[in-house]
């Protein structure tokens, strides 16, 4: 069925990817490039499936312990029931409608009811339309997937007793409303939600001797790649307050200062841009280094801030270190590694956190391992932009960036997310679900009696 | 650290048994066993982490894929952090201070601080001791363990910005409000409560035919064992309203009135249980069988109630399915699959469900679905009662009987609890944490581009 989904979706794709160029304002190579991850994350889940891991089948025979005899225990995952998806803006296909919320929940077992994103109904329709192609193709169950839209039926999706889990790709206000609601059911369900994140990135002293100019120039791409709208956006930047600090600020400046004007995904979210950097403007001590007047509709141009450690760790205000979604960072200059430490212990951990280094830096050790404390994903060397979808990826941290500390919303473990173990104690092996059998005819990866096959 | 942990309760098993029995009322051998099932499952844990499955280990080295190139992902979980851990009443080793959840947590390289059960003061203090014996001989960091005594420590300790998990066994009402607070935290953490459960109980009409008496006299036993004070207690028994049905309450009947009173483990846990089986007598249709006038203090007789399906269904009151901790079941009576049917589905989800059945019983695959539906572990002709440590053991269902149905806090999986996971990218081999190397040097179980090893 999710084989089928992606092709339907490739046959489709000149028509969905023109229509999300209308809603979305993205570019099309953006979109197609997009669409092909979209095809490969449903394909991708397919082979998460046919690998069995997934089901982490244990089996432990009858037999002697000591506590006494137990029983024969045969445990593995079964799927919770229906998923709840609410789309996210920034990427009508890979984390909307057909997104990897959608793809591992049916891979898991689980039917799925979508919540469309304002910004991009018809794209969701369309992708919808693809989607239920592919499931009827197979003889899917009806029911196998459902469509919605609007603000109420959102609440009521996660509000309703035949739910039993969401995933939510959004705002932190947002996500945050809908993660209360979820726990305030009289029957509570998981609620897995990727908010915002700040994404810090640090930059050494030696590696802005290094490589002042490229990690410059690299940095204005990646925090204003899809105009900023990436959940990974590097949003606070931690630069030493030396001369070749000094270098790496001037070649972004200089590099965000060639871009020309830039469209949101919709004027809403340009006016959240426009009034989260008037707000980071207002912190006492920030100084605006790149950006000019506010336009108004959906245009708008990249900004960046800088202030210093001192004042970044003075300040109560969280504004310096919430996401700020759009093309905009704070930078913050350290004159110490104690004065980088005290900023970096004040910030909220986030979805990923960036190590730019020098050759041999004896400060990337401690770096790395405080980055581990703040982040899902550590990042050496490389900027957090883009999200590869495969077995390694870990896309999720620690509160605030999601709800869910141990689990991720890209990668084969976001199939987790949907299931829940149980184990069958006794049950003559003809009864037994398939994965629990001895004879293990799905051919899956079975642990019997503590040994793993 | 957890073997020699293991080592030291069992050097002071004397000691420690003959504090508990003073405490708790329970028997030397019933506290002899437990003590050993304690040391075992610190020795499990050791296990469990020298395997290093439980590291979930994927390692995607740098290449193409259908989305362009991608870097050097590697995934492996790691240590949440401190982690509390409160220790329920009726197990003061296994679910105590020693008991599975901080094994499993110091497994997963979380320092515990453990709240001490009022019922059992002393008890805590002694085995807390033999733990930090068993940690100080193998150098392990100060800080490692800490016990607390109090509800407000309690209460502080679920609100400490230091925590980063919470595991808790108890009853639905203290689970509750602390898995509330620790989600009304400014930074909310996992709470993972095995709160209460019914175990509902099913005896199908061919069981009933076939082996009567055996299957009362056995229920008598399970739900009267430790004093009905097990969390997986069969409490709601669905008994076919036929002659032969009728001989497996006159059974069970028989077993519970020969039974002496027993002693609950505190005159409070008594008191608990009179006021909560007077309140299933006075739902409207529940006819009391066996259990006579109550007596104060500890002491306590087992109690019986009935009550029709359509009764049971039509009746708007949980109380006759909620838990009621203690020697007590309800039988529900049932004329037709139908209404079987109807009296399982308006129940909530508990630790277990067990399904008595008689040969080529072709009520057992339904009701094997549907238990998995209603419970973590789904029991085939066994009791509920007892919860082995092994790999393939799920101790957790779907809430109410716990507050996250895909962890366990029993068995190997338990561990999983307490781990978060971390993706590195493009990190260099030597930064690298050593789980995560390419030459393996901890010989763990590793996924490497896809495929296991």
């Amino acid at each position: 069925m999710l084989r089928a989904m992606a092709t339907e979706l490739e046959d489709d794709a000149s028509n969905l990817v023109d229509g999300a160029m209308d809603e979305t304002a993205l570019p099309r190579p953006r979109l197609e490039g997009e669409l092909r991850r979209t095809a490969f994350q449903l394909r991708f889940f397919a082979e998460v499936v046919e690998d069995g891991a997934f089901l982490d089948v244990s089996i432990d025979h009858a037999g002697d312990s000591p506590m006494g005899p137990l029983p024969d225990l045969r445990r593995m995952r079964v799927a919770m029931g229906p998923v709840g998806v609410f789309g996210s803006s920034n990427f009508p296909f890979a984390f909307s409608v057909p997104g990897g919320d959608t793809a591992s929940a049916l891979a898991a077992g689980c039917p799925v009811v979508i919540k469309a994103h304002p910004a991009h109904p018809a794209t969701s329709q369309r992708t919808f339309d693809a989607l239920v192609r592919g499931a009827t193709s197979v003889q899917a169950p009806p029911g196998t997937l459902a469509l919605i839209f609007g603000l109420d039926a959102g609440i009521n999706l996660v509000d309703d007793p035949a739910i039993a889990a969401v995933g939510f790709t959004g705002s932190v206000a947002a996500g945050r409303a809908l993660w209360q609601r979820a726990n305030e059911r009289s029957t509570p369900i998981p609620f897995y939600g990727e908010l915002g994140s700040a994404n810090p990135l640090v930059v050494t002293t030696s590696a802005a001797t290094e490589r002042a100019s490229e990690i410059g120039v690299g940095l204005a791409g990646s925090m204003t790649l899809g105009v900023g709208q990436f959940c990974t956006k590097p949003g606070i930047l931690f630069v030493p307050a030396t001369n070749d600090g000094d270098n790496v600020v001037a070649a972004l400046s200089g590099a965000l200062r060639e871009l020309p004007s830039m469209t949101m995904l919709t004027s809403g979210i340009a006016d959240h841009f426009r009034s989260g950097t008037s707000r980071i403007g207002d912190v006492l001590g920030t100084q605006l280094l790149v950006g000019g007047p506010d336009a108004s509709g959906a245009s708008v141009e990249a900004k960046l801030f800088e202030v210093s450690a001192a004042t970044f760790v003075q300040s109560s205000s969280s504004v310096l270190y919430d996401e700020c979604f759009g093309p905009v960072a704070v930078i913050v200059r350290y004159q110490s590694n104690q004065e980088l430490t005290a900023a970096l212990s004040s910030i909220e951990p986030a979805l990923t956190f960036s190590v730019f280094a020098g050759e041999n830096d004896t400060d990337t050790p401690w770096l790395l391992s405080l980055g581990e404390t703040k982040a899902g994903r550590v990042i050496f060397n490389q900027f957090p932009t883009g999200v590869g979808v495969s077995w390694s990826m870990q896309h999720g941290g620690p509160w605030p960036s999601t709800t869910a500390p141990w689990a991720t919303s890209v990668g084969a473990a976001g199939i987790e997310r949907w299931l829940r173990p149980v184990t069958y104690q006794a049950v003559p092996e003809n009864l037994l679900p398939l994965a629990l059998r001895d004879n293990n005819p799905l051919a899956i990866p079975q642990r019997v009696n503590g040994v793993r096959r």
